[in-house]
């Protein structure tokens, strides 16, 4: 269906085609990073309910670098929310000022009733503990860069699969593509969310759950490492107990195989050793700077206009 | 006098002629909505030094799409004030880095007192209680696109009319037309301020008080509904006692005249029943939207430039 | 070495001969306010861990004028770092995204620590209790504009020279060129730091240590005024009795030569009269406006154009 007007609520909604459009896209922001004035028409609203640093900056960067004009706010304190107004006059007067909305809300489902009550396209830069959209596009992204392809990888997923929106919207996004196999690893209170396992059983993606990286490592190509927050735990004894399982050492890599890679949404904290920042395996920081590519690709082919 | 260079601290600054200029550039930028480089030379300085999205959104959309660079803060906690500087230090400050200040602040006053320290013009994004003259001329705007004149029709003005400001600058706009009626309907204790009614009585607008809205509402084509804030009430009993009053009901409007229409200068919280929002009756998100031809056609004729 | 592609960590990094050409670019951007396009295909990120509001508004000003897209945050929980990510990681992403980081931090060192992390030029905003290079810049460029000259003048740097990096700096700033003397005043707490003391000795500068204003008045071309923190004096009782000495009125200004003119940092809270404000001494306004040209001569003679 392309991507001129749509909305971006989930990755699920678009088909591989569709990524492999935007994908193109972005290898010519990637390769010719300037200014263009394709989108010097457009107002983006950048409404950041909830605070984040990587997506809110990538996407500003991408809508400036595209000429658009930017506008918005970085949390709810700079609404009117807090004056009692509710979410969806908020969303209606960013419709009225905007021509495109990036929301992002700690409440799952925010985006589609923002898309519901707004005539511009929204685009939904996290919401509650499953949709990312457009992590999943650059983390996808990020692996066909590094391997040529996305299909036919082993890949494990580690962390917090259960409230970390990256990692679920990054299974779902592989399940557009042909995996080899998808390792889901973590605690078992932070184990994948059924609709996951759901939607990889219906796309008959091959996966195994597993508790400890170090049983898997030998086989994947692309480990997806995320956050653990010690909050999700109950008994703060049986989060000191499992993390150690969850580091990600250089040590623990040279294990697996040699064109192994590390993907991380970023920020992390401790989960990785600071030593792999400098290793052959990390590829974290160059799948973050291409959040600016994607992005640009993203914003504009919604405005139906190409480099 | 014109717009080129000047202050705008009070919408009774204005004539008649001035506004009908205003209105004339606003529709231009209304029917084509797109970037312009008119205003690409200058600095725009947002100082809100109180919380504000509609106002402060709206003109960041006005000025960028005038082409204009914009610079700001959106709470006093963004300044040097709380480092113990003076206000007229902070504006002396914006004086230089930008060539037009919208300023926003809780005092009455503000406004002008940066004007007189300025030399750049200084526009009011509202100040205090009584004064928000950009929100009067975007209202007055409304009323003359959906009825294609101000003149000859019957107001009512309804809420906290002794602390709301937009409410207030609003009867003063009014005041430079010629309404048939302004009817003020507010709670006892809310009524609208003896400048206020000083001003209709010297400008020979015709005007009543009333308590309830029911009493009024046959006679009305323009409903201008305000907040009532339950803070404003020493008493909470008194409060809810009043309340019901000055709530817009679907019922309510269908007793009034067929062509009746609602503004709002919103963020609304419960004044309005959510069922107005989609009939007939309901103009306040067009209103808002007018937010930002208006504030184009003003930004644009301060800097002495027409598209 | 010139400054295409140079971080700007410390003024001592800098030669006269460069000041001389960042003055001459800065002058022609002071006769030639207007929008430029030299910088339209960078991004300039404003990474400000601590609140600003001069150098921060000044550098937003002149990048945008420049024709810059400008990203970034104005306090740390506008950061990742409040949910646990290293500043390194920090000023990675800032790298990937931007094309110049411009950053204002607390701590003494990070500036040098972005400067060794990333790719990007750094330039420091301000860090720690010493450097803030660009203040200095902006105020050489100041006492040039004035005099026609910054040597042979005779310069008292007055208040909190231990922990006011804007004083440390102008007089680092001055070791590279050729000052009659300098007279260093502050109460005994404050004294300027050794390493200070030790630059001007290396450098063959000539300067006094003293303690009262009124002691040195009659022989200063440029009295460099700073603010006096109540918090530096352990015993409030001691800071009572001292901070007369430190305040600058139009009574002790005539004392002193005809020509000498008053210099602050800003912002100013009581350790300079009102009523100087507006006499032939205060130059501190003008110096404050200077920081926009100075600041766009900087961010274009990195990026290795010129108007």
């Amino acid at each position: 269906m392309g991507f001129q007007g749509r909305d971006v609520i989930s990755i699920l909604d678009f088909t591989r085609n569709d990524l492999e459009e935007l994908f193109e896209v972005a290898d010519y922001y990637l390769r010719n990073r300037r200014a263009y004035t394709l989108l010097q028409d457009y107002v983006v609203a950048l409404a950041f309910f909830e605070p984040s640093t990587r997506t809110r900056l990538s996407f500003e960067t991408a809508a400036k670098l595209l000429g658009a004009k930017v506008i918005g706010f970085t949390s709810e304190e700079g609404t009117s929310i807090a004056k009692g107004e509710s979410l969806a006059d908020t969303i209606r007067m960013l419709d009225a000022y905007a021509d495109i909305i990036v929301i992002r809300h700690r409440y799952e489902g925010t985006a589609l009733f923002a898309a519901e009550i707004a005539e511009d396209p929204v685009i939904n830069a996290g919401d509650g503990k499953q949709h990312h959209p457009t992590q999943a596009m650059l983390d996808l992204y990020t692996v066909r860069r590094l391997f040529g392809t996305i299909d036919g990888l082993t890949y494990a997923v580690v962390g917090d699969l259960r409230y970390g929106r990256a990692a679920s919207s990054f299974i779902y996004g592989l399940t557009l593509f042909k995996p080899r196999k998808i390792y889901l690893v973590s605690p078992p209170l932070l184990r994948a969310r059924p609709e996951v396992l759901e939607t990889l059983r219906e796309r008959g993606v091959k996966f195994e759950e597993a508790s400890r990286v170090d049983d898997v490592i030998e086989d994947v190509d692309v480990l997806y490492v995320t956050r653990i927050q010690k909050e999700r735990f109950p008994d703060p004894i049986e989060y000191e107990r499992v993390k150690g399982s969850y580091r990600i050492t250089l040590k623990l890599l040279e294990k697996g195989k040699r064109e192994l890679k590390v993907l991380h949404p970023l920020p992390k904290v401790d989960e990785i050793e600071p030593a792999v920042d400098s290793s052959r395996y990390a590829a974290y920081f160059t799948q973050a700077s291409f959040g600016v590519p994607v992005r640009m690709a993203l914003l504009s082919l919604i405005a139906g206009v190409r480099p």
